[in-house]
């Protein structure tokens, strides 16, 4: 049979800071740089979810893309999209936002929802910046 | 041994509409949404096609691109750019053109001239706009 | 004062053919090459409109961009998005859809609703692939 | 003469948010949308400098691209690079940080020194993101 | 009437250096950087040409595509592309190959071509990295 | 366990040929066509190493990216940017410096620093052109 990966990106702008609380500023700024300034700093995150399957003999389609988007959306953009990373996202908090601990926090989200829509999530691709990008692939 | 992947990038521009002739107009356009409207519509694919191997350790390279490039523009670009996928392309009529099933037909026409040029065909990616994109990796 | 330009940007799928149906099918492929395929191909465009004006002084904003967005979307993508440009709109019909064309079309579907919001339309890009454009500033 | 225009491109990523203190919540947040969430978010921010002047006879540069390069740092990047533009940012206070103002507050810092440096200062271009830029081009 | 500009791009790789012969290695160093290392680097240079007119009342074309692709491709890419821009080009000698020089020489060899072909030119810009460009609009 | 992927991109300009001593000119040019220009030509190239490992529980990175950079920065740019890959790279002396064989030796100049910094590394992936990229995987 045939295995088709689909790759759907979504985006979102968000705010941020590397911080954690127990530590004093210096070892922050010490161990984070600049991602440390004490009123945060943002990005326009690119977030590329990829699931796989077989594609439906008669529709041709992995799953139905619709689907597909209005679970990103629901599960992550509506949360993430012009919000602060660090305090208005209750499924991010008490860890630093980094982008590795953002993305396993993505694919902790959706991998439930994809799979009952019949497809298996493959990988979540968070790109920070043009320099910058994370890759999970679930444990 | 080393064995390396190349990725070369062609492109397409190319018409065609989600439709399948045994549902109603209404079924069509419930399950494909707006790509089945009757007319059509159409997108610039991006094909990146990934061939790996040892490269030769005299010429440093995989396989001549010339004829990597050469393969890809008559077995596929050729057949594509600037036609409608649904009503002039033999190799891709009979199933509906999602990009799933164009990456599968792409694949099947690429693999053997690959191997007679001594390499192996790796991946087929289409980037059908910046939001969604299909990999195939064969059967 | 300071007059300010911004730029938005969206995007529509779309079939076409440059025909021109007084011609003979040899003059259509020979003035307009591979675009004369009769049953068409398509193109992912990119809209680019300019508008310029002095931000509000309250504001800073130059136009609303929620306003900005919803013309351009009203007046323009929802006809044009996953439509073949030359069946299905009204306001393309008896032309050849060239990008000169299209593009002359979109300002003058923009001019008047954006003066109406208060801003003054400066240019219409529309980006046919990554190696053709168009830009149109009116007469 | 050969009068020459030259684009340097730097890159910021900050955290603000739209937001003017006399107003209520509600009215920021019907005024400015999903850019007034009170956490603030944040972009990966692209300016673009145009400077423009004749290319000198001998090197064939408009201007030293190493000198342009530290204006544009010193001037901007450093105050903005992981910043949040609303706190931390003394040049950019008293005034919603949209675009608009951001752009019109980076063509004054940089108006000067460029001209010191031998150069005119010809467009600030400030692409918040693939959708929403701001040109500006001095009074 | 209604005047469009139409932008067309080419690409093309090339090696090069910044460097006057009058001068000693140390102040070629000093005043061009890193681009004065003496076996030369390279680039991939993309060359956007704009050229302005009134479509065509019957075709709607600026300019035939085919036409003023031709143009640039024997008048400049042709001699440029995997080329050494400062031993292999005969209109580019005796000047340092700064990017502005450059763009200078291709305007110069692409205005009469295209005046014949029926169309102005209007901008030549060269796009040298991601970070920077030139443009030029002719004396 | 959850293990993650990190990419890091960086840049480099510089001159190549692809050239083998012991072979004519005529046969060089019939194996590696134009790039076979005997004054040279060349790229901006763009490198993505990806390095894979668990986030440290505390600060949530695979790697402290500042590490990382500095590791690509001494080990492959500063010896790469703004260079003739033939003439100055000790490293990449004997072989034509094809993108596989420069892949293959920025992968065996990356692993060890790597690996001694905690992660692993994973790809490199050697950008050439938008058209032709080399994926390394070591042995």
């Amino acid at each position: 049979m045939a295995e088709v990966h689909l790759v759907r990106r979504e985006r979102f702008c968000a705010a941020h800071k590397l911080w954690i609380p127990e530590w004093s500023s210096e070892k922050n700024k010490e161990i984070f740089g600049k991602c440390a300034n004490e009123n945060g700093h943002g990005h326009n995150y690119h977030l590329y979810v990829t699931v796989k399957g077989e594609p439906d003999p008669v529709t041709g389609m992995v799953i139905d893309l619709k689907i597909l988007k209005r679970i990103i959306i629901e599960e992550v953009i509506d949360d993430l999209d012009h919000m602060n990373l660090d305090m208005d996202v209750e499924w991010l908090k008490g860890k630093p936002s980094t982008a590795e601990n953002i993305a396993i926090a993505i694919w902790n989200r959706l991998m439930e929802p994809i799979r009952e829509a019949g497809a298996t999530l493959h990988q979540v691709r968070l790109w920070e910046t043009e320099n910058n990008i994370i890759d999970y692939y679930g444990q």
